[in-house]
């Protein structure tokens, strides 16, 4: 398979078996279908490579113990696939997408009998994200109110508030959804929320309310080894709009500079320093780990 | 195809097809799956033809304006799909369960293109509910605090926090989760919950707090005509266990009574005259009005 932008193209894994992606198909009656009782993680391949593949395991782990699905491989046993899958997709630079969902049963029940076999999907999708516009000249958010359940510590394909958010999002010309709680940010649709204030870098500390990010969690350690204050705590738009610099992470962005939220510019409405120099660090730990 | 309760044998409806229930798959990249962009709807089959059907129909329309979805059947389409698969099956007693998705893309994108066609899933499910055990005796329910997002007025797939809450009162012993928001009850896992105390029936308002039931809806119009006074608002735990009377109302179990909530008796401990009256009332509706 030809690596490139062709999603269609490329070669899946479901349940032991590679396919097709466009003909990979589930059993109407799979629970993650019916009930949304499925979770999933996104891990950015570069080089190759998959980045940060320990940290999406451990919270692959946590989010399938929460609803009660056994995962039918083991941690070591999902990378193998995982770089079988670039290596059949000859991906270079991009992400590779995994849902576990409790499997189908004969009918619809919202009890599910206790043996049902998990559905293990995997699937690639090339992205560039080293070198994209966004990350050169920054991406724009709006803040919405945030509609979600209240276990979002759990990665689980409940996504519908999360769409909802983005094309919202779309709709007023921005990249990315942050929702508002109480007045307070709780993250993006599809990232993390970071601040550069005064205190330094400013981040929501971890809890139900928010996804525990990996991206965002590896960006805040390097930042601490390089000398910068993390602050953990929640933070309001208009401290957001009036930060020297604010940024997002996640596996699909890396780190991206917000040089707009709701309109209104932030900083001098091109990627700060801080972020830019957070960015770079990422790109360089990720190189270094990945495997 | 015999009718019974093997739904592996049915016939379902999948995008203008009849094909097995059993090997009726959806892609992979449908948006309900990876998204659970997604509603739905459960009617109940009576004696082999549909019941409120125009209820259902109008608050499909409902959830699926409010997520974007344009329904690819006209109501009068889908009802002549459900009478078509109700004969298919041969099912006298039971539910017609319609799924309606996003669709499917070509990759996996939170903004899905403007052009994607629908998924519009319907299957039959054999049950009996005129004559089940629980009608008879009655049921329990345990309380559960209430995990899900904002708009619960959307019927949608989203139904994680619903399959854990049944779960818990599985183990529990009992037979339904009252979820629990701020003190109050907001309604049942798969069910509208209600209350008779000195005021008559007690039921919560329609909020985007909880679903507009259609069976509650029309038990509740019942219960007016025939004289009795129904009041819309919350009520608490406390008032729960102390009222004379509970039941639920759903299109798959009609008109239940609680006889237990969260291990303590309620009344008397069997179903109590007024939930045996409604459930009458309801039924003698259903056949009626049914189609």
């Amino acid at each position: 398979m030809a690596q490139g932008p062709r999603p269609f193209m490329s070669i899946a894994y479901l349940n032991g078996q590679f396919l097709q992606l466009a003909e990979t198909r589930v059993s109407v009656l799979d629970r993650g279908f019916l009930f949304a009782e499925a979770v999933y993680e996104v891990t950015a391949v570069i080089e190759g490579r998959l980045i940060d593949s320990t940290s999406h395991m451990a919270r692959l782990e946590r989010s399938a113990a929460a609803i009660g699905i056994t995962l039918p491989l083991s941690s070591v046993e999902i990378e193998a696939v995982q770089k079988d899958l670039v290596r059949r997709n000859g991906l270079d630079e991009g992400l590779i997408y995994l849902q576990l969902t409790g499997g189908a049963d004969a009918g619809r029940e919202f009890l599910a009998p206790a043996d049902l076999q998990p559905t293990l999907l995997m699937f690639t999708q090339a992205k560039h994200f080293l070198d994209s516009p966004a990350a050169r000249s920054g991406i724009s958010v709006i803040t919405t109110p945030d509609l979600r359940w209240a276990r979002r510590d759990i990665k689980s394909v409940g996504l519908l508030a999360q769409a909802m958010a983005k094309r919202i999002a779309a709709e007023a010309g921005a990249q990315e959804a942050w929702m508002v709680e109480d007045g307070f940010i709780t993250e993006g649709a599809s990232s993390t929320a970071f601040l550069v204030t005064g205190e330094g870098v400013v981040t929501r500390p971890y809890s139900q309310a928010v996804l525990a990010g990996c991206t965002g969690a590896a960006l805040t350690a390097l930042a601490q080894e390089s000398g910068m204050t993390v602050t953990y705590r929640p933070f309001t738009v208009e401290e957001a709009l009036a930060a020297r610099e604010a940024f997002i992470t996640s596996a699909s962005t890396l780190c991206q500079a917000v040089v707009r939220i709701d309109g209104q510019q932030i900083g001098d409405g091109n990627p700060g320093p801080v972020a830019t120099r957070l960015r770079q660090l990422y790109i360089d730990f990720a190189r270094k780990t990945a495997v």
